[in-house]
């Protein structure tokens, strides 16, 4: 089944019930009270369910009463997940819920085994967060223009999906239908795998002499920023998609050893072949990442201006780009060792480029690309 | 012998002979002629040198005549370095030569085993580039404010270290002083595996369906940005420093294969350790990367700040957080996808966070975090 972008056409009206009220359970509920919805809130931790209550994302799911919920939303750890969202069927028989774990499969196959009735349950998956948890970070545009993917089961009801759709759409989120398995198998490649090499790479920094890493230029800094992740999320999202994720590993672990049997001989025949290989193969993957706002990857054109490292200039260089009429697509500041000077790394359309550089000579500035 | 950072306290005077003019040779021509340094071009393609005599980066060396140059510079692939060289210290036996390929301990033995005149030559690696190679991409201020490693041998004489420190500093580089060994040994881990994991993750974007790669975010962009780099370079780089690479590459193969027998049984005991272990040596190796300006690494704060896209919106940002007085330590551009809602990720001193935000929210900018 191919995935589609789909845009829900309800709105939820509630009251939605949030069970869990971390830093995800938590935005959900500040989201949804923005828009007037009544939400309801719980937690096995009542500190954390009194802090999401005082930051206004809900009321206690005491407060409900005998009401029955249109949605519930079980914003649990992954590995509990399961365990919620069955007794969230049970307990609720007439709403719909969902959950927003980062790994699909393996919980849907907890509740089919469990005969939960699947008809009501969607499996979903925000892919927002932030680098601090807990209710105290919660922001209810957490969700603006990121990805939610939705997974109905086979037994999904089209009520149902449609719920979980108006879920993500009131939140401001950007919806995309996959299967369970297809989503697994798209983190696992995108996210997950991203994370190990980022990791794997940053591991061997530990006991290098400190002036090795003076030489350290954007490059490392890039592949190596997410190995600032937190290893407790990722142990359970990693244990999670563990099969999807190893998988991928044995295709890295084969190429790898290609490389290292090349470089034990660079000067045999075929040497110097295989190793552009290598780089012509990342060429061409990483040519087939997605452009901004989903668009098809698209070649931008960069120039590198040198400013003042102090306040106020990369605001004046902007200011002066957007005279010239000329929108920036992407700007990198870029870190240069040992003087007070600093690179604004600009990308813009390509026939752009040169009128744009002509500019800024013209202005004074002083490109260098 | 540990690395330090020096000043140049000379200038050249000339005549230089820059042997090789491609991007970087031009480069040296065209910004060494800034300085007013007569300067003599060699290239083993008559095109070539005729570009970069039109465009100022020197004379044709016919034209040097009986003179005898100061310095003769290097500047041909990593594979003809020696060969290069070697002629050079034959050819103008009063002068300095410095070659400035990425690789540093094989050029030195060759010529060491070639009996060359080892106290006139330094080995030097001006760690810049572009995109785009040949004359025509030349820039006199290609080397500004970037790192430019020194690595004389242990016969280099004084003076001759002196003449190649003010190469780099006379083009505005940063020096720091290297033994060979030291360099192709920081090189391979900062800069040449880096290179690697991310051409291994990249080449496995090559047949996943495109409506995976949708969900892809920044993290991925971020470790893929440098697998779209030229083939052709990389082999030589690779191939001249494989010992050294090969060395770092068996330790993550003993990662890898570590992660993959705990993924392949994420149920089994110690298996979330293992996992958390990867994550957290992760951390600590990204904790050591130098930050901005070569200072030490400092835990900045960050914050979110949602713009529409279009021209204006982040210089005007910009310039009111100038008003506000805080200073941009880093800044980069979200791409989310499918909504033209820009998200501008800032970091600042910590102590300055929650002041900003506040200040922000007051003139009407929506921040996330």
């Amino acid at each position: 089944m191919s995935a589609f972008r789909t845009h829900g056409r309800g709105h939820l009206d509630g009251p939605v019930v949030v069970i869990g009220t971390g830093l995800l359970g938590a935005s959900i509920g500040l989201g949804l009270r923005g828009r007037g919805v009544p939400v309801f809130l719980s937690d096995p931790s009542p500190t954390n369910q009194a802090v999401a209550v005082d930051i206004g994302a809900g009321l206690p799911l005491a407060e409900l009463g005998d009401g029955t919920p249109e949605l519930v939303v079980v914003a649990a750890p992954p590995d509990v997940t399961a365990d919620v969202a069955a007794k969230a069927l049970a307990d609720y028989p007439e709403s719909v819920v969902v959950d927003i774990a980062s790994v699909k499969a393996a919980i849907l196959d907890d509740l089919r085994n469990r005969g939960a009735d699947l008809t009501r349950y969607v499996g979903t998956h925000p892919m927002a967060g932030r680098e601090k948890s807990g209710p105290v970070a919660a922001r209810g545009e957490l969700f603006t223009s990121m990805p939610w993917v939705i997974c109905p089961a086979e037994e999904t009801s089209p009520d149902a999906l449609q719920a979980a759709q108006a879920l993500a759409t009131d939140l401001g989120a950007v919806v995309s239908q996959f299967t369970p398995e297809e989503h697994d198998e798209a983190v696992a490649l995108v996210s997950h795998l991203p994370q190990v090499m980022s990791s794997l790479l940053a591991s061997r920094l530990q006991g290098t002499p400190l002036h090795a890493l003076s030489l350290a230029g954007n490059g490392l800094r890039d592949v190596t920023r997410i190995a600032a992740s937190d290893p407790t999320l990722w142990v359970q999202i990693l244990g999670g998609n563990a099969q999807k994720v190893v998988e991928i590993l044995y295709h890295v672990r084969e190429d790898l050893n290609r490389l290292i049997g090349t470089l034990e001989a660079p000067a045999a025949p075929g040497a110097r072949l295989d190793l552009a290989q290598l780089i012509s193969e990342g060429n061409a993957g990483q040519a087939r990442i997605p452009g901004k706002h989903g668009g098809p990857p698209q070649a931008y054109s960069w120039l590198t201006v040198l400013v003042d490292d102090k306040p106020g200039q990369i605001a004046l260089l902007l200011t002066e780009i957007g005279e010239i009429g000329v929108n920036v697509e992407d700007l990198r500041l870029d870190h240069s060792s040992g003087q007070n000077v600093g690179m604004v790394e600009l990308s813009v359309l390509p026939d752009k480029h040169d009128h744009l550089i002509e500019a800024l000579n013209d202005r004074g500035w002083r490109v260098l690309q």
